[in-house]
């Protein structure tokens, strides 16, 4: 039996993504005058990239890469202002209201009742936790870990600590790299929900033919493919 | 009886703040032709204290302050070079290996032999665990808790997720403010470790006369005043 359904936050629960396209956007505009979208927007990507391993997830850090890319792009010409103005592109997203997907919360109030819930994301400590108290849904869990980064050495750790025997713990997030494939690698089950806008630093191949490993349209789909492997394990 | 003991981890464990300060010195030259230091280092502590409750604690949100108040002194004419820099210096703030303090690494050895041992910090998750795997005394403790904030609400959830009578634990660090006064408040002993340089908006009155509260001088202290509460409890 599954005794432990955890699930990732951002782009799971509520919206997370498109916030960060949207300052994409804004980044690309306010940097028009120095060079073409394209340019700019591969020279964000690269810094965010190049940053991840020293700043880790979060606005904080993606806040630090645009600067980064903003004086790279214009050869440390950019005016004041617009740094300015990227700070306060930064500030306004982690005051960004969160927005639940459909369906979530029903989905997990439902499973709150039948199973250990845990929450497992990644990101900046402070913002997860003021988006979770936003969400109204911390109260619904049994345990919340704001991990640095999600490795199935990560998972087997949550899982093991808190004595739960991997096969009987399933992780469902939008992110194959992260959700996903290390849940499964770490004994446990793993369903992708894939979410529009994705990010594209997070991509991995989805592993079709594992039989742990199951893709659903939506969160609201969770119960019945928790059901389905029940029944056949 | 004690049965466990919680450490924090900066300016207890290992220095810290000497590496804040010597950067913010070098925030105070690279402005030095626009203000003068004092005011300079007023204007980067009032972007501190105004960006905690965004930023939280923690290297990334220094240096979003750090370019905030370059900005501001300078209203907006700071060329993109030192801004550049001040993205440098934090991220050699990230690299910084750490140094233990005297009389650490013995202590903490002991202390794990007899008691569960915890340890109790907050700032960047990510820069908190590299910390901390480059001490090599993650293996000592029996837990960690990265937190965004130390109040007497996250020392008792602490305590009571863990099956521990506050009463039964100690905490013992650097900040009144962090470390001794709220583990107080949430039922548990307090124990200060001054280590200077100090942290301007960390100050907090010592609770003098709480028969939970101790003093020492240093963290190889902590097993003798430890026995001194066993043995009158």
């Amino acid at each position: 039996m599954l005794t432990t359904i955890c699930l990732d936050a951002d782009d799971t629960l509520w919206h997370n993504e498109r916030l960060f396209q949207f300052t994409q956007e804004r980044f690309a505009s306010l940097l028009s005058d120095y060079a073409a979208r394209d340019h700019v927007a591969d020279r964000l990507r690269d810094a965010e990239r190049r940053n991840l391993e020293r700043y880790g997830y979060g606005i904080k850090g993606f806040t630090l890469s645009m600067i980064e890319a903003a004086l790279q792009v214009t050869e440390n010409r950019v005016p004041g202002e617009v740094i300015a103005e990227l700070i306060a592109c930064g500030q306004k997203m982690l005051r960004e209201p969160i927005e639940l997907l459909n369906g979530v919360e029903e989905t997990v109030r439902t499973l709150s009742a039948d199973f250990t819930l845990l929450l497992i994301t990644k990101g900046d400590l402070l913002d997860q936790e003021r988006k979770l108290a936003q969400s109204g849904l911390g109260e619904l869990f049994d345990g919340i870990e704001i991990v640095s980064e999600k490795t199935s050495e990560v998972y087997l750790g949550i899982f093991t600590g808190r004595g739960i025997e991997p096969r009987h713990a399933l992780m469902a997030g939008n992110s194959l790299k992260s959700d996903v494939i290390p849940a499964i690698s770490a004994g446990g089950w793993g369903v992708h929900v894939p979410c529009s806008p994705a990010w594209d630093l997070d991509e991995a191949d989805a592993p079709m033919h594992h039989e742990r490993f199951r893709e659903i349209a939506a969160l609201s789909d969770l119960p019945s493919v928790i059901k389905e492997i029940c029944s056949n394990m």
